[in-house]
């Protein structure tokens, strides 16, 4: 049995597989023997004093190399659901101003109103430059609430995706060999790690880009979950919800396809179970693409929505 | 002629009817004959020194007593452009902590990353409690840019609402007497000066509330434009999302639906002519909705998509 390591700072993000509160636990780095999930160490935050925590940023969520937003929204989310007395983001937008790289990085939080059923915080993200000078990454603002108070009126007329069964559905790991998904071992533009981290199945009526055959139409659906199994809650929403490969692959924009904002709502606790995201374009012009997604779980509620601005670089 | 005041701090929003940059002009307060808007007269913040602006909040776009989400956007809106060095807003998003009140009110604003086609900054707008500390009343994060500068391609998938024309739809200047929508004079939960500064026509198929027989569908959509004729620009849009009654009367909801937040794209400076504006709701659960506005222009352009975060107060 390992040693229990006595830690001087808290470190958050060590969660329990089943059952996990979606409020980050605030404890030491105890290792007990419990299944830590990919997710939950690799979004954990070391709180330094109030308002600061360090934290490690993982090459394990990497895009073609870029660190993915959704995986760094979580790391802010879960910094503010420390700082602010509400323990579930309801609406939080993040601004990306420079490209984030794995390694050391910063978040600062500040408490802008507290209330008594929401909150509203801000956070940043900062890296070191090569004086060691912290250059921010993110800006993000958010207001929290608890989900579990919300009461349980339900009158969504929106309806769950329309997306086959899981079992014809295609994802990375299969091995239809003409399905060329990014894996962390293909050469499409570098590496994509993130593959490896997620159980994603696609549409197949949303994969015709890799097939060499873009449908034209400015959309992506897949069945969607962590690999090594741990249940979706409110902080994982915000990575579902960036997670796919881009709308602008079906419609055949070859090139990066850069996240400028992201705002996420958070509406429910997800149930256990795989999550359906279904993401949408409408409006491709003048340089930039909005792509909205929603994530409904396995009890067919709508769980999260959000819109990004993306900037669309040809060639 | 009136004589000229000559101003020791810039003002800014007094701006031309017709070719009207998007950008505030700043300039000082001199009276030169020509038309001002009510938009503009009532959204101007004066730079007291850099990243502080003086505004005072008009009673004159308020929706039962309560000022205007959007109109307190833009103003938040046009105080960014003067600070930052882009002079459009592409994504803003604005988090409402507490009611503001008609009165003085400052803006802050702080410049978070310049870059060479995108910037971001953030505000915040305050006023004062009755000790005359600052209380702060909305905090924004937005990215702007240059909207003259991008390029011209359209590859939008989404079509314009379908709404009737002009002249067959309603709003409060209309004569029909059984249908009572929501004007200066009318006692539907107290004062809505706003309808005095808007043209609005609402489409009849999303009136059925003013008649007492709601639809029970998430939908609003009216003809928008300013009452004084003044032509939609960059900041306006930003009122035009927020400017309709809400979805909720449609879906039979009765009560206050206050804006939590409000996040909007700015994706093409809008033609003259009046804005068609297309809202719909498709989410309300656990005491709060959402609502996606889409703005029109009359090229028949997707220019403003928003969508806000608001919380259902029932009774």
């Amino acid at each position: 049995m390992p040693d229990a390591a006595s830690a001087t700072s808290p470190t958050l993000g060590f969660a329990r597989a089943g059952g996990t509160p979606s409020r980050a636990v605030i404890g030491d780095s105890e290792f007990d023997g419990e299944f830590v999930s990919e997710f939950d160490r690799d979004t954990a935050v070391t709180r330094r004093e109030p308002g600061v925590y360090d934290v490690d940023l993982s090459a394990g969520w990497t895009v073609f190399d870029a660190v993915n937003g959704g995986y760094l929204l979580a790391i802010l989310g879960r910094a503010l659901a420390d700082a602010l007395p509400h323990p579930d983001p309801f609406t939080i937008t993040a601004h990306y101003l420079s490209a984030s790289r794995p390694g050391p990085a910063v978040v600062r939080t500040e408490t802008v109103r507290t209330g008594r059923t929401l909150s509203t915080g801000q956070a940043s993200l900062l890296q070191y430059d090569a004086e060691g000078r912290e250059v921010e990454r993110i800006r993000v603002l958010a207001s929290y609430g608890d989900l579990a108070g919300l009461p349980d009126d339900v009158r969504t007329t929106a309806m769950p995706p329309a997306i086959p069964p899981m079992d014809r559905c295609f994802g990375p790991q299969d091995s239809a060999s003409d399905v060329r998904l990014p894996s962390s071992g293909t050469p499409v533009g570098g590496g994509s790690a993130i593959a490896d981290r997620l159980m994603i199945k696609l549409d197949p009526a949303t994969l015709g880009w890799a097939l060499g055959a873009p449908s034209g139409k400015g959309e992506m659906r897949a069945w969607f979950g962590l690999a090594d199994g741990r249940d979706a809650d409110p902080l994982s929403l915000l990575l579902a919800v960036d997670a796919l490969p881009p709308t602008a692959f079906e419609i055949g924009v070859k090139g990066w396809v850069p996240t400028v904002e992201l705002t996420v709502h958070v509406r429910h606790r997800p149930a256990p179970g795989p999550l359906r995201v279904s993401i949408t374009t409408r409006n491709l012009a003048g340089g930039f693409l909005e792509e909205d997604a929603e994530v409904w779980d396995s009890e067919d509620r709508l769980v999260a929505q959000s819109r990004q601005l993306a900037r669309v670089r040809l060639g």
